[in-house]
C-alpha cells in the first residue's frame, strides 16, 4: 500500500531525494542551534545544555516543522526559532528521561548521558535551561510573523511538553512499569503523549506560523498523530530488532524491563503492518497540499524504514 | 532612614495597610492557581503539582506583580495569569532545588518536600510540568493586552528562569559548596540571578503589560534588583536567627554547609544595614509613581522586617 502511495505520489521523473534534503536541513537545524545557544558563563550549564543540544541525532522535529512551514507557504526563516525550540524540548525531555531517578540510562545518540558527564545536578539544571530557552527563544527570535501566531505557537510548546503531553504520558509510562498487563488503551495513552504529542506540535506549529485554515490544522495534526504512533510502533520493533551500536543507546530494553509493547501484544509481524497502515492514512490527510507535500510524505515513510 | 522615607510617603491619614492588602492579594493568588491546574488524569502529576503549588507561602512574586501593573495603569485581571506563572516558575524551581541531586532538603513551607512525598521521579516531572504549564498559561490566559507585550513578558520568564537567571545562579551556587573563599563578586551573582532575577521579572513583567516607557521599565528593575538582594540578605540572616518553625524549613543549613553568606562576610548588624539601605534606594526609584506606589514601598519595607 505505501508503495503504490508513492508511486501515485511520486512520478519517476519528479523523485525526491530524501536523503539529501534531511542531510541539508539537518546541517541547517545544527548551525542554528549552535547559534542559538552559544558559551557564556557560568560556562558548565552551557556546556552541558549544549552537550546534549548538539550530540547529534536526526533532528526529526525541527525538519518536520520547517517542512509544515515550507508546504503551507512559509519559509525557513520563519519557522526556524520554532523549531530550534522543538528540539530544545525534545532533548530536555531526554536529559531528565535518562536521569536515575527515571529510567536510568547511561548511553544516548551513543554517547555518555548528560548526568553521566556532568552529574545530576547539572543534568537537571540543563534541562530546566533548554526548556526556559526555548519559550524565551520563540518569543524574542521569530521574525515576520504575526504575534499572535507566535503565541499560538508558545501555547502549543507547552501544552506538548506539560502534563497534557510528555509530562503526562511519562508518568503513565513510570506507573505501568513491571506490569505486564497494561491495556492497549494505556499503552496508546502512553505513545501519544510521550512522542506523538510533540511531533504534532512540529507539525501543527508549522502551520499555525503561516496561518492555515482550521481544516488544514485538523490534518496536520492527524497526519503527525498516525506518524507518532507508527514512529513508537518501529521504535518498539528496533528495540527488539536491532543492536546498541545501531540504536546510539541500549538495545533490549523493554524485553530487560518486561515493558508491554507494540510487538509484545501484535507480535512483529502484525506491529510492522500496522505501522504501515499508519503511515499510509497519515499520508492522505495530505492529497489537499499535492506536489509541495513531498517532503512531509518521504519523511513519513522514512520513518518505517530507518534503522535507528 | 526607612522611618523618615516611609513618614514622607505616607502621613497618618493615608496609612496604608499592609497585612490586609497582603491577605487579600494572597487569596486572590490562591484562587486564581487552584483554578489554572485543576486535577485531570493522570491523578499523580497534578496532585504533585498541586501539592507543591499550593502548599502556601507568602505569594510575595505574583503580589508584586499585580501591584506594579495596577501602579502602572493595569488591572488585576491583565497581570493574574502572568502572576500565577512567576508562582509556578517559583514552585518548580524549589521543587528542583530541593532534590537529593542537589540541596537534598526534607522540608520547605512546614511540609515535607514533592520528591519525600511522591518520590523523585514525579518530583522532577512536576517541576517539568509546572514550567511547560506557566508558558502556556501566559500565552492563552491574558487578556486585554497587545500580544506583543504578551510575548514581551514570555521571554522575560524565559530569561529569568534560564541559564541567564535562576539556572545560572543555582549552578554557580552548587559550584561555590564547601568552599569557604568565594568573593563577594560571586555571591552577589549567585543571589542576583538565584533570587533577584524573578523578582525583577515580578516587577518588570506588571510593568510590561502595561507598556511604561523604557525610562519606568528601568527604574521598576532597579526597585526589584535592590529588594531582590535585600531578601537574600534577610534570608542569609532569618537562617542564623530563626528557627525551623518560624521558617517551615531546615534552619542553620547555610552554617552547617559552610556556606558564604551575607552574614558571614560583614556581621549580622552590618547585613542589617546594608539591607536596609537597599530597601531605601529601591524605594526611592518609585517616587515619580507618587500615592500609587504605596503598595510596592510597604512590601519593599516589609521584606527587611519580615521574620521567615
Amino acid at each position: 500500500m505505501v508503495a503504490a502511495h508513492n508511486l501515485h505520489k511520486t512520478p519517476e521523473s519528479a523523485k525526491f531525494d530524501l536523503l539529501a534534503y534531511l542531510k541539508e536541513r539537518q546541517k541547517l537545524c545544527e548551525t542554528a542551534l549552535d547559534n542559538a545557544i552559544p558559551m557564556r558563563y557560568p560556562d558548565k550549564i552551557y556546556e552541558s545544555m549544549r552537550y546534549s543540544l548538539l550530540a547529534g541525532g536526526k533532528r526529526l522535529r525541527p525538519i518536520l516543522c520547517l517542512a509544515t512551514c515550507e508546504m503551507t507557504g512559509g519559509t525557513i526563516e520563519m519557522a526556524m526559532p520554532t523549531a530550534c525550540a522543538l528540539e530544545m524540548i525534545h532533548t530536555m525531555s531526554l536529559i531528565h528521561d535518562d536521569l536515575p531517578a527515571m529510567d536510568n540510562d547511561d548511553y544516548r545518540r551513543g554517547k555518555l548521558t548528560n548526568h553521566k558527564v556532568y552529574g545530576e545536578d547539572i543534568a537537571i539544571l540543563a534541562g530546566d535551561g533548554l526548556l526556559a530557552f526555548a519559550f524565551e527563544h520563540v518569543a524574542i527570535s521569530t521574525q515576520n510573523v504575526p504575534t499572535e501566531r507566535v503565541l499560538q505557537v508558545i501555547a502549543r510548546l507547552g501544552r506538548a511538553l506539560g502534563a497534557a503531553g510528555l509530562v503526562g504520558g511519562q508518568v503513565v509510562d513510570l506507573e505501568s512499569e513491571g506490569k505486564p498487563d497494561i491495556s492497549l488503551e494505556t499503552l496508546n495513552f502512553i505513545h501519544n503523549h510521550k512522542t506523538a504529542a510533540l511531533l504534532e506540535a512540529c507539525v501543527a506549529c508549522g502551520g499555525v506560523l503561516t496561518g492555515v485554515s482550521s481544516e488544514d490544522l485538523q490534518r496536520l495534526s492527524r497526519y503527525a498523530q498516525n506518524i507518532g504512533l507508527a514512529f513508537q510502533i518501529i521504535d518498539d520493533i528496533l528495540d527488539i530488532t536491532a543492536t546498541q551500536e545501531q540504536l546510539g543507546k541500549t538495545a533490549g530494553k523493554d524485553q530487560k524491563a518486561n515493558k508491554v509493547t507494540y510487538p509484545k501484544l501484535w507480535g512483529l509481524e502484525e506491529s510492522r503492518s500496522k505501522a504501515e497502515e499508519l503511515i499510509e492514512a497519515a499520508c492522505v490527510e495530505l492529497d489537499s497540499f499535492g506536489e509541495k507535500a513531498k517532503p512531509l510524505i518521504a519523511i513519513a515513510q522514512y520513518i518505517i524504514n530507518r534503522d535507528r
